[in-house]
């Protein structure tokens, strides 16, 4: 392993902890992060004197509250979540199916918000999660906002599939992301599960540029295509209005 | 200055980021956190690249969202307002009053969430805000299930107060303290403005120990209270059902 700097190692703490987990010993810290135990000792100290690590009575290590304090201060997270929050409701409740918000990371969908009815669709997506561009309703309409050279890029490099249905064709995506363009919607029909489609419209911010994209997914047999997508794209230009964009 | 450990000079770091500064440039980041502009650099540096910071176009820093995935994982945070989140929502529809989930971190209150309606009566909260516990609703729910020690010594402390109708005498604090172990429910009235007073209960985790408080804010001069105390303990109880509280 390359030697690391001080900021590294800290932050290689914090890598520790994921979905799968979210409550790690001292040891699993060190094991997981590839520390000695005693570097592993004094980081999670450090981290936890400060608040964001917090030990429960049996020793065990979660993600603090101050970590999270911090955190709402992101703009592309809990600031955007809390402009988006009315609007999404209002789409749960015109719906009552899952309703989502995310933004691009890279070649990557991450979800920001996410309201999940009790008789809505199962679906394979949780806050904080994270899927390639392709495969999801957010992901096509983030994607088809992108400048030209990363789409392009983007077309060419691997396509991993997660269903059948998971579009793996760079020449089948360049057509659905103009499709997207032209619509100002995006349909994704079981690309992560066979059982389920997204409707989503991207949302914009004060400087017209595409910020975070929403959407409704409802069981892929259904026949609500058509009447999601104005609800859809209400909710979206609404996000985007909160967000101080103005229409042309 | 005393001399700092590696891991405390990349926390002051993030320290520098508050409500009132959410947008740094190195310079201020420098100067808020006490580092040498060198230092500051190259620890922006190390946050930026694991995407704790995002650098916007002008220079200007952020909280990035890497950070924001990481502190989801927080039990007291993000995972808590999840499971919370159907329950506040009910209560706003049920009230369309100011709805709101907090947590105690030592002597104060931090809120988790808040949903506000248009109509709602302003508040000086926001998510990620604190306030001394005597103070507030929620905060006189969780200060009455902290063990007698911590509250002997809260209540002989010094109690600041924000308006004139603020409780700053100890021997009345312990009796409303008493009152709300009896009801199951704290009013705090006009204590942070003197427009507003908030109804609130206590939310208990699996083990049964109160891991956090939910509350409606209304104007003052209503006369909602009697009405909202059972739709708040319904919230509270159905919060703790979520997270594995069975009643005795």
């Amino acid at each position: 392993m390359p030697p690391r700097s001080a900021p590294d190692r800290l932050l290689a703490v914090l890598d520790a902890f994921d979905h799968d987990h979210p409550a790690l010993t001292l040891t699993d810290i060190s094991r997981r992060a590839g520390l000695p135990l005693t570097t592993a000792h004094r980081l999670v100290g450090a981290l936890t004197a400060w608040g964001a690590l917090e030990r429960d009575p049996s020793g065990v290590y979660h993600v603090g509250l101050r970590l999270w304090e911090v955190s709402a201060l992101a703009p592309r997270g809990l600031a955007l979540r809390q402009a988006a929050l009315p609007f999404l409701e209002d789409l749960y409740e015109a719906t009552h199916e899952n309703v989502q918000l995310a933004v691009r990371d890279g070649a990557e969908v991450v979800y920001i918000e996410w309201i999940s009815g009790r008789s809505a669709v199962g679906v394979r997506i949780r806050v904080g999660a994270r899927w390639p561009l392709h495969a999801t309703g957010v992901g096509l309409a983030l994607l088809a906002h992108t400048d030209p050279e990363f789409q392009a890029a983007y077309c060419t490099g691997p396509l991993p599939a997660f269903t059948a249905h998971t579009v793996t064709d760079p020449a089948l995506l360049r057509r659905m992301l103009a499709e997207v363009r032209r619509t100002g919607c995006a349909v994704s029909v079981r690309q992560i599960t066979d059982d389920a489609l997204s409707v989503a419209a991207p949302v914009r911010g004060a400087g017209g540029a595409v910020a975070a994209a929403v959407s409704v997914v409802v069981p892929a047999d259904g026949i609500q295509v058509p009447a999601l997508i104005p609800a859809v794209r209400l909710a979206a230009r609404g996000i985007s209005r909160r967000l101080g964009w103005r229409p042309a």
